[in-house]
């Protein structure tokens, strides 16, 4: 049995990570309070407060000796006692290089222009006023680019903002992607739109057993609500603070359960990611997931892989239909299903169906590249944007909440994390074809998710941070990014015959 | 006009308590999640975040630069800016000198073997054993010792103790205090409990009904809704995060209405105290009111004289009777005020009358007072309970759930808190015995209670810690602490002809 001397430098870093984590821990349940139960006037406090706890975090982080550290223990690196220290090492390293490479006059004029831009771009959204948002947006996209250009890149500057929401992700392997995509896509939209739809009733459908069945569905996917809850707000979200508390919200409309539902089932695949890590990556700045587009797969996995099945629905439409009796009582499952299924040329991201989504995207990917470069200036955006639409969606969006105001990414500050969407797809049917050949999708169709949940938590989950989403693909599926599983997994759903349409 | 240039160590100072309070303030959100959605297996957790946080705030409030920025100021005093500049630095001095001398393993010894003892005493008390409790408490009582040496005493080491709940307070002056609540109370105790009274029917009394009432009697006294909320929780409680973020908690118990309204009316207080004070207090470690005294005197306040009044009652009985109709409907005004207003013989402190309860206060000064001074040991304590109850209450504990386990205090290593609670009662009737002069409580019986909360408002919110609470008790009412309203308004209240009994 080999044993290891204590080493007094990886013990400093480990008791600062865990202090940093314990900042993670209080700002995730800040932010998660501010969007539950905060009341009205508590914001401003509490954005002095947030905003407080992160500088504290980032000063603790970028401090002198934790580079001193660092280099040390990557001298050190193959005889560390285990492989969690020595990937601890290496996720500090990666993002201590990162954060001590960006100017902190530069972060804070982000988090300025950001908060300033926030209420603006809401308020100009709510009035179709583009021209009031503009030049914050203009302010947000150079300070973008004097980051890009802080953090260094080879190819094109829109990398180096891509790194910071999923590592080692470029446009030259991006481009391809998207390419591949947009070729399948469209012809697939152009078929799949000809023929209506079915709608569900108009309801109502009580706010209470929306919140009932929600947790129904949460336990048979074997989300822990011993490790987590389920609360109401109006952007749904998952915050996890811990493997042992994940908190879940959904947002709760009495004339549409879907919203709700597939709110569910999305952020509950995000939350099974959170406390399926092992606890002890926690603490070693090791926990929250591989990657945001890692992360979006397991969301997008349990939405719309699961919840938009046949399988699934076979199983839980029954208690659907009795939860909201005698709403759905003439809407048999097959109807049911087609109108979960719905595919349509819409104007909004976030109320997309899956064979469109990715459309959404790359019309943003496209038009970031372009602002980073500076090609397209922010003058020039609305027109782009509702060209692309045209071009992508056949969709002239009828105003700007329809089109370039729709997100609030960019009033945020943060360009360079739309791709991860698609990518959460794309992984998604990469893992979900590992699944079916490992026959743990099958037993979904019983009402049994177990089996799957159990390979996701021993091939995906348990990891956390410990490998880059590169890594985590190559090992869990033995091939490098491809979109051949998904349009594969498309074509399958929709245009076999005696399927959705 | 004067103007003041610019002083870079106020800067800093103020920055550093800045700091401090938006660490509190996390720290109040986690400690309010806990008791109120936290999941339960969150706990583990949430310990490592909120010991680190405090150990954090600790760390910034001792560094070394904070007392040299401190003794700078102290011989600036005359020429700082403002009262408010003055304050700060006078009360961060007195506490930076409270805690730099209690030695930082002391203060982690008290933190661990309150962290042990916690779960020890809810075992003991619910098993009936003492034994099990007594190496921890032991333990507890020597460091608290230990803490009262460290922190220096001129004439008893409970005054040491003391000093860090109710600024200035000694046994000197808590004493006599005592010893005439004792003399007035014994006899009117047993003049009191001669006679039956009445109880409420036995319900039910649906919990959303208690609820809906509890913010109908929040909302008639002043306290904002918009700055502040109400959840249920095991054991009620109040968390100032900010004057514009005020939680309170109560229990809900659907056989017990008034449990819940005595709470809400409890807690009311102390929120109101809360969002009353001035907001840039907050943010210079001024903001959570002068003490714990001045704090439980606004919530016995409202508790006790507002909310247990005649006066009240007249307004609000007619809506309690309709929140709960028909249970109430048989029982008139003058039978629930006197079941409102029963005093007994009772063992457990949380649910003794007003009349009775400083009697249990002034055991547990007493047994401190000797655990401290080492006169009692804490073998001889569950005698010495026992005795005292007997003496002072006519009563004798079945178990010792009854008797000196039923307080969390001790287990959470703290000794020299009970007697604020006794200072709350007797501080609230001298600030009431104003109130009425100025006339500000006569317009209760007429439902509106905005006079009092303003002349509150005035003369005792507003300071926040401003100043000591024998300066704000002087202030306000004119005179030094004394008992003598208190015994006279019991006396009003308990023996004029016609009145409860």
């Amino acid at each position: 049995m080999m044993t290891h001397a204590p080493n007094p430098t990886l013990q400093k870093l480990k008791a600062r990570l865990t202090d940093l984590d314990c900042l993670g821990s209080a700002l995730g349940v800040l932010g998660w309070d501010l969007e539950t139960y905060m009341p009205p006037k508590g914001g401003e406090s509490r954005a002095d407060v947030s905003a407080t706890l992160c500088r504290m975090a980032h000063e603790a982080f970028v401090a002198p000796e934790v580079g001193e550290w660092l280099q040390t223990l990557l001298t050190q690196l193959p005889a560390l006692p285990t492989d969690k220290d020595r990937a601890m090492v290496q996720q500090a390293w990666r993002s201590y290089q990162r954060e001590v490479k960006v100017p902190t006059t530069l972060v804070e004029a982000l988090d300025r222009a950001s908060s300033k831009a926030l209420p603006v771009w809401a308020n100009a959204r709510k009035t179709n006023q583009f021209d009031a948002f503009k030049p914050l947006l203009t302010e947000i996209v150079q300070l973008n680019q004097q980051k890009a250009q802080a953090l260094g890149y080879t190819h094109h500057p829109y990398d180096a903002l891509l790194d910071g929401f999923e590592p080692d992700m470029t446009t030259t392997l991006l481009d391809p992607l998207f390419a591949q995509l947009q070729a399948h896509l469209t012809p697939l939209v152009n078929n799949l739109t000809q023929s209506v739809t079915p709608s569900l009733p108009a309801g109502p459908y009580p706010k209470q057993a929306q919140m009932d069945f929600s947790h129904k569905v949460l336990t048979a996917m074997g989300f822990d609500l011993e490790r987590g809850r389920l609360d109401e707000s109006v952007h749904p979200f998952t915050c996890g603070l811990h493997p042992d508390d994940v908190r879940l919200t959904t947002r709760l409309d009495e004339a549409d359960p879907l919203s709700c539902l597939f709110s569910v089932l999305h952020e509950g695949g995000h939350g099974l990611y959170e406390q399926g890590q092992q606890p002890d990556l926690w603490g070693r700045g090791l926990f929250g997931g591989a990657s945001l587009g890692i992360h979006e797969s397991q969301s997008r996995l349990w939405e719309n892989l699961v919840g938009r099945s046949m399988a699934f629905w076979q199983v839980f439409y029954p208690a659907f239909q009795a939860a909201f009796a005698p709403v759905l009582d003439a809407m048999p499952l097959a109807v049911f299903y087609q109108a979960v299924n719905r595919v349509s040329r819409s104007p909004i991201r976030v109320e997309a169906d899956e064979v469109t989504y990715n459309l959404h995207i790359l019309l943003r990917y496209q038009l970031e590249k372009d602002l980073m470069t500076g090609t397209l200036t922010v003058d020039q955006l609305p027109d782009a944007w509702n060209a692309g639409m045209e071009t992508l969606l056949g969709y002239t969006p009828k105003n700007h909440a329809e089109g370039c105001l729709q997100d609030v990414h960019w009033a945020h500050g943060t360009i360079g994390y739309f791709p991860t969407y698609t990518l959460g797809n794309v992984y998604a049917s990469m893992f979900w074809a590992k699944a079916e050949q490992a026959g743990v999708t099958q037993p979904i169709a019983q009402g049994d998710m177990k089996p799957l949940l159990g390979w996701l938590q021993t091939h995906i989950h348990g990891n956390g941070l410990m490998e880059s989403p590169n890594q985590l693909v190559q090992r869990v599926t033995g091939q490098p990014l491809t979109a051949q599983y998904f349009t594969q997994y498309l074509d399958q759903k929709y245009c076999l015959k005696g399927a959705v349409v």
